[in-house]
């Protein structure tokens, strides 16, 4: 099941072309990600720490397919899905709430879990590996 | 009455000391400032805007009484009350929920109404001006 | 002939994990086109308008190959290309100075020109188009 | 004598009303605060560490006095001073460099040396002291 996370857009996330600066959808696709781990049962504070089984961002992909204004509603669906027994894969589609809804941008990131010491690969820890099989 | 607002702290909020960058608690502030004026029926995109009567922030004060870390919960408290026929100001009480709930800062912003073009001083819009009455 | 940006890594830029923020990647960038289009003569003010003739990004991508610390110096290596008359792509690589000098990250992200009012697609100023063209 | 620091300008710290949004005058002005530790031999890394002695921002004050605008340039003069054996101040005056130039903010932090273990007061390190002295 993918994870739904709603949103409204703030000034902060905005730049003076009137609209959401083009990083910040990045920014705030991961929002509905630390809310799907929180509520899974994930303690964020220990999951982004900076050492021991870390699990970076490698790739991120997006497309823009419409302008969002301070005060928009938007509405994040968020779909895991395990790559290899060391990575998985999140597709986010972005809505504007409506009526009439409509798909404001897609996005993709890839997730690789690696020790800090050696930055080799390691396999997923049991609760994220779950979590991700379960979307 | 205040206004109450509530938001779960984000890794994009903090930096690399782990906690709330000092200058992300005044954005969390200006969030709960757009959330109550859009309750007050205040429409976001025509009041921030960059031309006509426009209302930008003259002053700020923060005093920063606690770390704030990534999956907190917090709740803003927003006091508006007038300070002249063109210019107001706004109190935030900014807690990290509990238990125990603890006040994490404080801080006040000072709003002065001005024309775009001339940048003179100009009386408050009267919507404007009973929702800080309200406050 | 690309363009070369400089940059040191900046608290602001990093998250709770110590290193920059993923999406960050993506606005430092944006910095290293700003300031290439500066220097090639355009206004930045008229460019990043809201109206008129306007060049949202509509694509990118990223590669994340190593994480940047505070302090950390940057060079960020641009190249433009004309995709089509009315869109163009940037390549970015982005390396931490050393030494040893090692790549941090590519990115690239493609841009189209639109009509703000009908959002259809129209041809690149000459001056941007020549900037593309000239990279 | 006081530290100087210049930067442009850039989309990613402007907001929808087309000028750089107030928080991040308190962002600009600590990217000043870094540059100058690091030019007095101060390594951030350690320095803004989230254990042992730390030395967080207490209090911030800003004067917003003109806008600012994309690809503005600046000038941040940055003028420390020890206020008690385990705390300093900052004062910041912002510039917008002309012709002709003129002042656009006026801020002040205020930083106090804490145990991360206790949060009890603590000495300040003798290179941040004659750091500070010297400012």
């Amino acid at each position: 099941m993918p994870f739904v996370y709603h949103r409204t857009v703030r000034f902060a996330d905005t730049d003076a072309a009137g609209v959401v600066f083009f990083a910040n959808y990045l920014a705030l696709c991961h929002e509905a990600y630390e809310e799907a781990l929180s509520q899974a049962g994930v303690e964020l504070g220990s999951f982004f720490k900076a050492s021991g089984l870390v699990i970076p961002i490698a790739k991120s992909e997006a497309s823009y397919l419409r302008p969002l204004l301070p005060g928009d509603k938007l509405k994040i669906v968020c779909t895991p899905a395990l790559l290899t027994a060391d990575s998985f894969e999140l597709k986010f589609d972005l809505y504007k709430l409506g009526p009439p809804e409509k798909i404001a941008a897609k996005l993709r990131t890839e997730h690789v879990c690696i020790s800090s010491d050696t930055r080799g690969r390691m396999p997923l820890d049991p609760l994220i590996a779950s979590w991700v099989k379960a979307g």
